[in-house]
């Protein structure tokens, strides 16, 4: 699988996931190890939707390994404005580079894509489809705080919509995880998600509030809910309000509980959060380096 | 002349032109004879009209060669904007940078810009003036596939305001090619040029209809025709459906004919040529990296 | 001081200044000294206002160094559009870089940004605030055209708005400078500013008219008056007619007068200035990119 593109975390055997995970450790542990190893090598950053964090942090791991970035810039200043397809973009964007990172809106352009060429292509999300090294980095951080093993996740917030949360829960199924949800009703997770969970053979039990399950979690993983999902104002602040952690909530929480988020956070958690030992969402943010060093480390081929 | 400036195409003798071409196939062959050979060493990009292709061909052809690139970013966000003119623009990135690419709208812009640079500068368009590096990678091509010798080439499509054309058509001058120029009456090569080929002794017809010459060639060069150029949209699409090939077009091609068109193309070519062995108009887009690094080493200078 | 953040000018002693353009000095008179220095280190560029100059600068200096640069790109691209925090957004890019370039349009930011990171942050510029790198690679061009001791200086044009003019008359404090300042009533020194260099023991005179002063001077120091300063367009011609040098202004001048300018210029100095040797401006533009490598190796320690 991971010799040649990626496109989806659904792909991932637990073998895929933990090599990456693995060499992502290693790197963290001793930059060095990877250090100039793609010197001379470019990636191809083609972004059809602006993103801040997850290509800054794919230039970072590529230039820490090295190699060197160009970046196709914003859709309309390209020849995609003149009404080139997707399929030609790509091939020609190949030619300038040993391997590529797609963002597009349409869901399933990734996989489309990857069909027109050679060199790697990874995934950085494809609409509502999915995003597999936000999910690599999840996992991560997972397992540098709490362990993959023998672990109780509770995910919260807009499930509904959230691409990073179906993916994340997906993956979880290949590990002893149990899944609590916590969401208001108008945002649960969806019908199909719960199927295939339950196809898989994941643990899962769903919530409305949080206080049912906070004492018995490993990890809390909090996402945005978006004002826009909601038809009035006054509605949307009444859910988020009841969907907000502070200081105070994770009181009742066990001491070494990983609080995560896949930011930008707005208001889903307070500042006073920031300065408990719970906090680990900066450290997640920061994971996006070595577990993308490692993925693009395995996906170039280490030897040259 | 390819120790300082490269501001024309019309100014490479035939000498220039093969030093180019030799070095980038040089290049292309054994990546590694280059690989590190300008580290530490600066290109500005200075972009004053958006372009996907040409920008990031250099950005990687420079990366390849063990250098950086600086990019001046949009013009809406420069001191362009803020009323300062080309001149002083140019003379302030020189000091961030060893070599400078333009593009910019106004013809003659870049042979203003080079008058004030001490640092080498090309030409990547400026306006309906010339692009240099796009013709020789147009040769590069040819020479490749055809040979640019005893060479029959067909050139397809919106010829009067092509600059890619002029370009090309006048450096083919140099060398023992037959060239054939088809298009519609109201798209037809501008009198200028066809005097201009004539003056350089150019072995030149014009027609209307591919059928007419299509079994002669061995390259065919097919260019964009493009919407704003007619009044009307019913126009448009009579004339965009006369000259466009697909592969039936091409069975009654010779076996060996090269295919070539400088991208993006949006229906002048139609996807089932894409799988033919006609097709090198990827190839012709990828062949940019090479030729660029050949352009950029020679203009920097192999020693340090 | 220099070994953490460098939020601005008035926080630099005289030795941290020399520091600085001592090193500054060295790298440029062989920039071998560092190339290589910080191979697979990262800058983050986060640039909340555009800057042409400044990013370019910044940029071209890392990658001299060896180093590279994540940029942010345009903040209507970001997550701050998702009404993420200053803090917030400076905390998850710590973690993709070694050291953080910061402007942004708010008085005071840099100082916020910086006391929740860990990694070196550059301020270049906030608001009205302070922009400490332009104050360095003045001083460093006014030291090597005219020595920074027994200096006369004239700083002329807007005295009322310029952030560059304020910065670079406090640092002057720290040498033995006699400061004239030029301007029209309406575009005066601030009283603060007038009062804080009288505190600091600064040898200051106000003049509304060049010609008082010019034959005393070792450099003048000339900068933009804006438009948008003046509510007719009558006033300001007027103005900024009274304030532009011209080489016949010039003839007045000691022969060994060094013109400054911090760029874009529009109208303020008239091109046949250029030919002259007074001319500075675009030597000081250029410094930028050594004062800028100094400041960063010095910020990013030598050693590894």
């Amino acid at each position: 699988m991971l010799q040649d593109h990626l496109i989806s975390a659904a792909h991932l055997s637990r073998d895929d996931i933990e090599a990456v995970l693995d060499h992502a450790a290693a790197v963290d542990a001793d930059p060095d190890l990877v250090r100039g190893r793609h010197d001379g090598r470019v990636l191809a950053l083609c972004f059809f939707e602006p993103s801040t964090r997850t290509k800054m942090s794919f230039e970072s791991a590529m230039k820490r390994l090295g190699g060197e970035t160009v970046d196709m810039g914003a859709v309309d200043s390209s020849s995609v404005k003149k009404g080139e397809s997707l399929a030609d973009t790509v091939r020609v964007i190949e030619g300038y580079a040993d391997a590529i990172v797609l963002r597009h809106p349409s869901e399933g352009s990734a996989k489309l894509a990857s069909e027109f060429v050679d060199v790697p292509l990874v995934n950085a999300g494809d609409g509502a489809g999915q995003h597999p090294s936000q999910t690599l980095l999840d996992l991560y951080t997972i397992r540098e705080n709490a362990g993959l093993d023998d672990l109780t996740i509770g995910i919260m917030g807009d499930l509904k919509y959230g691409r990073t949360v179906h993916s994340l829960a997906h993956a979880l199924t290949n590990f002893d995880a149990r899944q609590h949800f916590i969401s208001p009703e108008s945002l649960r997770l969806p019908r199909s998600v719960r199927y295939d969970l339950h196809e898989a053979g994941a643990q899962v039990r769903e919530h409305t509030d949080i206080e049912d399950v906070l004492s018995e979690l490993d990890v809390l993983y909090v996402t945005r809910i978006q004002r826009e999902r909601f038809p009035e104002e006054r509605e949307y602040r009444e859910v988020a309000g009841e969907y907000r952690i502070d200081a105070e909530t994770l009181e009742a929480a066990p001491d070494d509980l990983t609080v995560m988020h896949p930011l930008p956070r707005v208001d889903e958690i307070a500042p006073d959060v920031d300065e408990t030992t719970h906090a680990k969402y900066f450290e997640q943010a920061h994971n996006g380096v070595p577990v993308r060093m490692a993925l693009l480390d395995i996906l170039l081929g280490g030897d040259r």
